[in-house]
C-alpha cells in the first residue's frame, strides 16, 4: 500500500533548539558548521522516538560515522531562536543508514501544533526554511573497519529494523 | 591557452592546521564538523595569497556567506596531526564563488616538497586523502542582501579579479 | 529581615542540557571549556525567567562581556548526560553583574521534582557536583567603553532592579 | 643561583594562533570559551618543546584533566588577529601540574623577535595583554582514577622532570 505515515522512511520526527550565544559569529548569525550539531541532535532524538540511543548503540561496540553530507542554506538562524529540525531517515540497510533534514523556524503557534500533527514526506513543513541537507552513515567497529549490523549487533539490527518496520510507533 | 599554472582557477592553495583537542569526539577522530572550520581556512589563506583579507572585504560592508556544501569523509583526521588544506577556485563572479577542498595528511618530507612544488587541477595530490568538498558563497550586504561585487565593492572586486587572472603569483 | 526565598541574590535557578556528541573529546567526557556555554545559557534562562532577554539587551547597545571567571571541576560530564545547571546572582550594579553556578547530574526522580521546590544559597543542591564557578560581567557599549547601565539603558536597568528586589516572582 | 633562565618553571614559552571565524561571536570579538582551546595549545606546544607530545601521554594511559581554572580578560581578541599565547610551567609534581598563560597580541615586530629572547618570570612580556589566567591539573588513568605518574608511567615521568630541571634545552 505503499507510504501511509506508520513508515518510518517517509515520517519526520521534532527536535527543538535555543540558538546559543557561542553559535554566532560575527555576521550576526550562526555559524555553517553549527547547523550539523543540530543534523546530530535531530537523528538522535529520532532514534531515541524509536526507542533506541546512540550512547548504548557505542556501547555495543558500532559507531555509525557521516560519509558523505550535503546542505543547502536558505535563511541565517541568529542567536536565541527556537529552532525545530525535522529530519527523516531516507535509507537503512545492514550497511548504512540515510537521513534527510529542514532547520525550521516556527512561529510559537506552529510549535504548538507540532505535537498534534505528524508530517510524512508529502506534507509541506511548517515555518521558515533554514537549511536542508542530508547524511549518509556506514556502520563500523571500534577500529574503524566496516561492519554488517546484522552480525556484529545483531539486538540492535532487530530492534531498528522492526521500530521502522512499522507496529512500535510512540 | 589553457590551463597553465597561472591560472589561478586550477591551481590548488595549500595552508596547514595542527587537530587540536577539543575537535576530537569520543570516536578518538575529529568531529565532521570541524573540517567545515577547516575549509574556512583554506579559503581564507588562499585569499591572503592573492593580496586580499576576509576581514577587509567585511569592513568595506561586503559578507560572503555558504549557501551550499558538500563533503565526503575518506579517512578520519586524529587528534595532533599536522593536517594540509588545498583549495581551489572553482567558479568566480561579480555575483558568486565557489571553492573546492581536499584535506590531506601529509608525511613529513611531503610537506617539506608543499613549497616546491605548485599543484594544479590535473595533478594527483600529495598525502592521504581524508575529505573532500565544495563550498559555494554569494556576495551580499551588512543586510543580507544580494550584491553584485563591481557595484557593492568595486576596488575589491577589480583586485580579485586581476589577482585571478593572472601575473600577480606571489 | 533577610535572605528569604523572594530575595533573587541568594536562589538558584535551573536550566536543562542534553550533552551533545560534538561537546565529548577522545578522553571520553565533555571538553572542559563546554561548561563555559552552559553557564552563559544558565544565565541567559535566568534572566528570562526575570522577563528580560539578553537578546534584548544587546538590542538596545549594552554588551556584558565576562571580565573574570574560575572554575573547578569535580567529576566529568558524559555524552547524552541530561545536566542540570544551578545558577545565581551574586552581584548587580549599575555597572557590574557576577553570577554563580553549579552543574549537576540529577537522577529523573530529582529532576522530576526540581519544578516543585526552589533552592536557595543555604540548600544543598539535589544531584552529583560536576562542576562549580563563578563570571564577573561589567556592562559596555558597541565600542566596547563601560556604562552605567542607568544611564545607557535606563528601562533596564529599572527592570532588572525590580525583578530582582521582589514581586515579579513567575 | 636560584632562577636562571634555565629553569623551566620560569621561563614562558610561545605558541601562536590565528583567529578562526568560528571564533568570532555576534559582538564582533572571540567568544571567551574559545581562549581555554588556546591555553590548551600553549601548554601542548610548551611540551612538545621539552620534547614530549600529550599524545604518546595519552597512548601510555595517562590523562590530564583540569581540575581548576581562572581566566581574566582585559582586552578582546578580534577575529583574523594573530596571537601570542605564552606558557609557563607552575607546579610539577608526581601527582599534578599547574601552568600560567598569557594570551597577547605582539605586533609584526615584537612577533619577530621572540624568537631571540627568551622570557622568564620577571621579565614584562611584550605586546598588548588580552587574557590571562591558570590551570591546575591531576593525572588520572583511562578509569578516571587519580594516578602517581611515577608509578603509572614511570618512563614519562624521568623525561617530564630531566626536561624541567635543566640541561634539555632545545
Amino acid at each position: 500500500m505503499g507510504k501511509d505515515i506508520g513508515d518510518k522512511f517517509c515520517r519526520w520526527y521534532t527536535a527543538s533548539v535555543r540558538v546559543r550565544y557561542q553559535e554566532s559569529d560575527q555576521m550576526g548569525v550562526v555559524y555553517h558548521a553549527n547547523y550539523l550539531n543540530w543534523f546530530e541532535i535531530g537523528r538522535t532524538e529520532m532514534i531515541r522516538e524509536l526507542g533506541i540511543s546512540y550512547r548504548s548503540m557505542e556501547d555495543q561496540g558500532v559507531l555509525l560515522p557521516v560519509t558523505d553530507l550535503d546542505m543547502k542554506f536558505s535563511q541565517p538562524a541568529r542567536y536565541d531562536d527556537e529552532i525545530t529540525i525535522f529530519t527523516r531517515m531516507t535509507a537503512f540497510s545492514k550497511l548504512r543508514i540515510g537521513y534527510a533534514y529542514e532547520v525550521r523556524r516556527l512561529s510559537d503557534e506552529e510549535r504548538g501544533l507540532l505535537f498534534q500533527k505528524q508530517y510524512s514526506e508529502e506534507h509541506e513543513l511548517p515555518g521558515e526554511l533554514l537549511v536542508s541537507g542530508s547524511t549518509s552513515h556506514v556502520w563500523v567497529n571500534r577500529e574503524w573497519q566496516p561492519v554488517r549490523l546484522d552480525k556484529g549487533a545483531p539486538g540492535l539490527y532487530i530492534a531498528l529494523e522492526q521500530s521502522l518496520s512499522g507496529g512500535g510507533d510512540r
